[in-house]
């Protein structure tokens, strides 16, 4: 694998535009579904406006139209009461629960109201009312995604959560989804999935409840419809395809390093990025990811093998702060730091999802039990977005209560703006009261 | 006017979908423009894609296809520090920097790292690095937005704030806002508004330097513009037309409230609600309202009288809770209280942008001088959003430090996940480590 340097790895890990890109498969099977060679955004508009429309009955023919299937929507209260897994699953849900929920309780959630001579000023803090939590389906129960992103709404103290998440081929939403959603107090359960699930949640329908925000990550459609309802309700972020970005200097273990990026790797769709001040480590953890590939089970080693061969990207930096200067332009979701003394780096990091600290920090970890949440910012967001975390289930409220004695204080500057900028009424607004004081 | 109650009043303050609506008069100037009856997204999509390719060139070509003239871009330094105005308005200008400064300094805005027996977790914050603040145009140098929007950025810490705004006919930028600009320190004033502005910011040109966030409100071409740009770049809100939920009580003065409503109601497509527990003062604000219109001056007498004949609603609740009920319904940008006791109802207001408690805090204060920023919440989205504040203009980075100990004891169960959601290699990254450990 080419070795990029300098210019070129600014070059490479330049990110100018994050437009969603559509793949050609995705353009056949639309064509196949619907006579026409829909955009995936041509498609999910039609979901959004049916949605809106017929609730229920739109969400069970999509479902049926895209899936082959119409399923019972709303998982039953004995259906949660009932759902029992491995006890080793059950006890890994329970600590990974109880850890992002100690890690959010720590975050600054508090508003304040300053009382001083001229009155009272402040910020409130308030829960959202409601919110919609989207759980991919796929080839595997996403447990983790529901906890990770359901968590920390309930420690802002959202006082209702829905969750969405598509079925199974037999109708069903896998056991483990159902025991960790009882387990986090989560009753509503929906089984839809795909655009027709964010419209449920955006809109309302006869039997899901409309929610004030959108969270969770989910494929294209999901992503586009996301976006599109974005304005009638609030979405926490447009999530792509996952990326990790290792800073490992010859210091670096090169099976660790290796390890890291194939877990990276082994999603669709990844983009594992390696930048070492070690020439020889980057030969090291070349060979080192050969052998550990070979050894991976299907499906993931193709998907890793995919990862590796069309989107790894390798970096000589010339120094750390070089290696930090490309972290911060490539802006990675993941960003793990494998280098003699890591904590040194940390200061410089301007631009990440999350920061992931020496060896026994490997982001797996933080994908499950480390404690922030596992849903990150990609595809470059990270330089204006965050991990889900408690402030995207708050609002906050300013609060104006100055009293008279301030009023007259500064009331007449405020006329003066009000009629530079040509709103008498305001001026007025405000004389009505200054005049009385006098 | 029709006094609303109970249900009708329910179901007057009730926001489904808070599209943006398209005025006849924006399809019939397009047709004008373009030859074609095109929606402004159609309009607006048009202008991204070529200043995407363009840059400043297309900046130039749609200010001239859309205000008749190609404008210098860049303010230089020189009319930067020459700019001059009245005393007054620019003693008025320092108030409302420091007075909002000060109101942000008080926001919490750090980060966390704790460290225990098990390692290290934490939050750092860290500002943005550039962020684009979008002034709007028209009839005013609307100062304030300038002030509301670049302050919070300011006090985030973000170092680079780009300012764009439409010049006048001849082409300039009134010099207020250029004042304004130089108090807060901002060196970087671009003439040009509307969509194409925000295509710069968002994607950069020649003249323009690409932003990590755009700010500010604007007309409906700005709006659809940051939502279309959304994900490549942040944006901190979809800001519509404005609006007041006044709660008053029988101790209320009807003259205030009245000039409070009409403040409100000057602003072009302006939504004053007025909820009170007094039927007469209903009818003498309505009657007070009149009085007070005929005395405003052309063009605020006509807006004034539009916004109220067009869309105020007057609504008589049983009680202080109901007014609550209805307002957190609502989910007013601006609520204002004008009660007997407006501390006690604070506790609660769930859903507002900001709250005036009081005769002395008029809104028309805090939209200039009061403390928070005036740019708020509109439409119901204060069901979700939060007026601009230091968040916007911070990023979260989650930090996972755990230490060989710790990952010893909550691997395992994260092997145990990743198994479950068939992710081998995540399993094995975790368990390369742990096996060194024991």
């Amino acid at each position: 694998m080419q070795i990029l340097q300098g210019d070129a790895a600014r070059h490479a890990l330049s990110r100018n535009f994050s437009e969603i890109p559509v793949p050609e498969s995705v353009l056949a099977r639309n064509e196949q579904l619907y006579g026409e060679r829909l955009t995936p955004e041509q498609v999910v508009e039609r979901i959004l406006a049916d949605v809106k429309v017929r609730g229920d009955e739109a969400l069970l023919d999509w479902t049926q139209k895209v899936d082959g299937f119409r399923p019972t929507l709303k998982v039953s209260d004995e259906d949660i009461a009932a759902a029992e897994i491995d006890p080793e699953l059950h006890a890994a849900i329970r600590l990974a629960i109880r850890r992002v929920t100690d890690f959010y309780q720590k975050q600054p959630a508090h508003g304040w109201i300053d009382h001083g001579p001229g009155g009272a000023l402040g910020q409130l803090v308030r829960p959202l009312s409601r919110v919609g939590v989207y759980v991919p389906g796929g080839l595997a129960p996403l447990i983790s995604t529901l906890i990770h992103t359901a968590v920390p709404a309930l420690v802002a103290g959202v006082p209702e959560i829905i969750v969405t998440t598509p079925p199974n081929r037999d109708g069903q939403i896998h056991p483990a989804i159902v025991v960790a959603a009882r387990e986090l107090g989560i009753s509503q359960v929906f089984r839809v999935g795909g655009a027709q699930a964010i419209a449920a949640l955006a809109y309302g329908t006869e039997s899901i409840p409309r929610v004030d925000k959108v969270a969770g990550p989910g494929n294209l459609f999901v992503v586009i419809a996301k976006k599109l309802v974005f304005g009638q309700v609030g979405i926490e972020s447009l999530p792509g395809p996952t990326e990790t970005l290792v800073i490992a200097d010859d210091s670096a273990s090169p099976r660790y390093v290796a390890a890291d990026l194939l877990a990276q790797a082994e999603h669709l769709g990844a983009e594992p990025v390696l930048v070492s001040t070690s020439r020889q480590l980057l030969t090291q953890v070349q060979a080192e990811i050969g052998g550990q590939l070979e050894a991976l089970p299907e499906p993931n080693r193709s998907w890793a093998r995919d990862s590796i061969q069309s989107r790894m990207k390798i970096v000589l930096a010339s120094d750390l702060t070089e290696a930090l200067e490309l972290s911060n332009l490539y802006a990675p979701e993941h960003l793990c730091l494998l280098t003699r003394d890591p904590w040194s780096l940390l200061g410089g990091v301007r631009r990440a999802g999350g920061v992931f600290v020496g060896e026994a920090s490997m982001e797996a970890l933080g994908d499950y039990v480390a404690g922030p949440s596992h849903v990150m910012p990609t595809g470059g967001t990270a330089r204006f977005m965050s991990p889900v975390n408690v402030r995207d289930f708050q609002t906050i409220i300013s609060i104006v209560g100055v009293n008279a004695a301030e009023l007259a204080q500064i009331g007449p500057a405020a006329t003066v703006l009000a009629r530079a900028e040509g709103l008498e009424a305001h001026a007025r607004a405000i004389e009505s009261r200054l005049s009385e004081q006098d």
